[in-house]
């Protein structure tokens, strides 16, 4: 697996991988959810190349840039290990340097969820994944599901700006009692770990209730928050119904596939977790 | 040579060519500036792909959409005179489905000259720009100086979104009176190409005045503009004086390359035009 930082060592190492190049881009500190996407990619492609950045421009002035966590050498043994090409792992002055003055922006489907609670996310997130697409140049990229609006906006993106590019989007991976893998777990301690369950489990009474016929989008999101509720270190900050094609708030019945999405707090740690109904 | 409609029409006929691919993006109404961007892209590439393309994102709601002048048949048979292998024609609907909502921004450099006179224009130029970018990969990409802070704005661009990618600038092509070629030329009436030889003429006393000592940006600016003012016809939107890399005024003594640019008015028609001084 070769490693490079600078842009023009990445272009040169880039030009001798065979084709098709599939791209797994990552903020680091790997579980199983990345290795499952890299895992695709080598099933699917000639080539992986996988990125490591974590990406200054995603994170809101009040979030987690710096303690967010790094493990630089386990998470070059484990690529290793898979089989990866060529590591990029590229410093914050090459992607942004001091004139940098250039965004890519998504402007509806980023207005709703995440978008919306965290201002300028999304702005960051395409940027630069566009830069990422840009100087690899992949003709396949993976992402996971875990970060549902990420996963629409980019294929929006990437249809718009007329890449010549397929993007996976892979299933959610989740440990033994349901939590879905997240590096942001790290921050939680025991009794807040346990408590975070509660996230999968409403989840899965909200598929059993539309399994059970329940097509009201407010029944079902009051289901979920009922749930979610009776856990004291659980903190709502927001629970969706949303239309899978524009991310619009579901008012009445459930009649095209929709997103279920959730941002809740365990004390000072944030989770997301989806699912998919009538998709 | 190939013409082509649809996305996948071209991607298919971009993935026959032999690389390094040179690419000419135009609004067609070709002229010989147009002209001499393809013969260098011939000189420097092994495969040349123009695009034609009137692109709505870049004009105001206030400016020339409509009547901008259109003549497919004769640009089709230039540009099959000068050996170009593909020409990519796509309609409004294809780069613009009605879902569309990705746009790029180059937000300090377009604060300035055309971006501070034409609202927006500049957002429908790296959008457009960055879409055939991406839908053609090409190796090299060609622009005219004619469009000098377009020219600088791709560069920045394309820096800080990580394309492989070499951008060249040609030099602007001028008709025998010394009037830039533009494809709105069209629109002056005699007097009105008469008079807009006043463009040049001032240019060229403001070189003149440059190579007999004169640094007073002021000055300069001042003499190009007692020049113009003389001509009945004219009327000047902006004349500045601005360093080639930040676009900012310069407002006391040249020391740096500066670009020195206007935009003026023959009654209806908008004309620019510029010069590169110390460069």
């Amino acid at each position: 697996m070769k490693i490079v930082t600078s842009l023009n060592d990445l272009f040169d190492e880039r030009a001798k991988l065979t084709e098709p190049v599939g791209l797994v881009p990552t903020m680091g500190y790997l579980h199983e959810g990345h290795l499952s996407l890299v895992k695709e990619a080598k099933k699917e492609c000639k080539s992986v190349v996988v990125t490591i950045f974590v990406n200054p421009t995603q994170f809101s002035p009040n979030e987690d840039l710096e303690s967010y966590p790094r493990d630089l050498e386990r998470d070059t043994n484990l690529l290793r290990s898979e089989g990866v090409d060529l590591l990029w792992i590229p410093t914050s002055e090459i992607m942004y340097a001091p004139s940098y003055q250039t965004w890519i922006e998504v402007t509806e489907l980023t207005r709703f969820l995440e978008g919306q609670q965290r201002p300028g996310h999304f702005i960051g997130v395409t940027t630069i994944v566009t830069k990422l697409f840009n100087a690899i140049h992949p003709q396949k990229a993976f992402f996971g599901q875990k970060d549902a609006q990420q996963a629409i906006v980019i294929q929006r993106m990437v249809k718009d700006l007329n890449y010549n590019l397929e993007i996976k989007i892979c299933p959610i991976i989740r440990e033994p009692d349901g939590l879905a893998l997240s590096s942001r777990n790290v921050y939680l301690n025991h009794a807040e770990r346990q408590a975070a369950t509660v996230l999968n489990k409403s989840l899965n009474m909200a598929r059993q209730a539309y399994k059970d016929g329940e097509r009201s989008s407010r029944k079902i999101v009051g289901l979920i928050e009922s749930i979610i509720n009776k856990e004291p270190l659980a903190e709502i900050q927001y629970i969706s119904c949303a239309n899978t094609q524009t991310l619009e708030e579901i008012e009445g019945d459930i009649t095209t596939p929709v997103l279920i999405s959730m941002a809740v707090f365990f004390r000072k740690t944030r989770l997301i977790d989806n699912i998919v109904l009538g998709g």
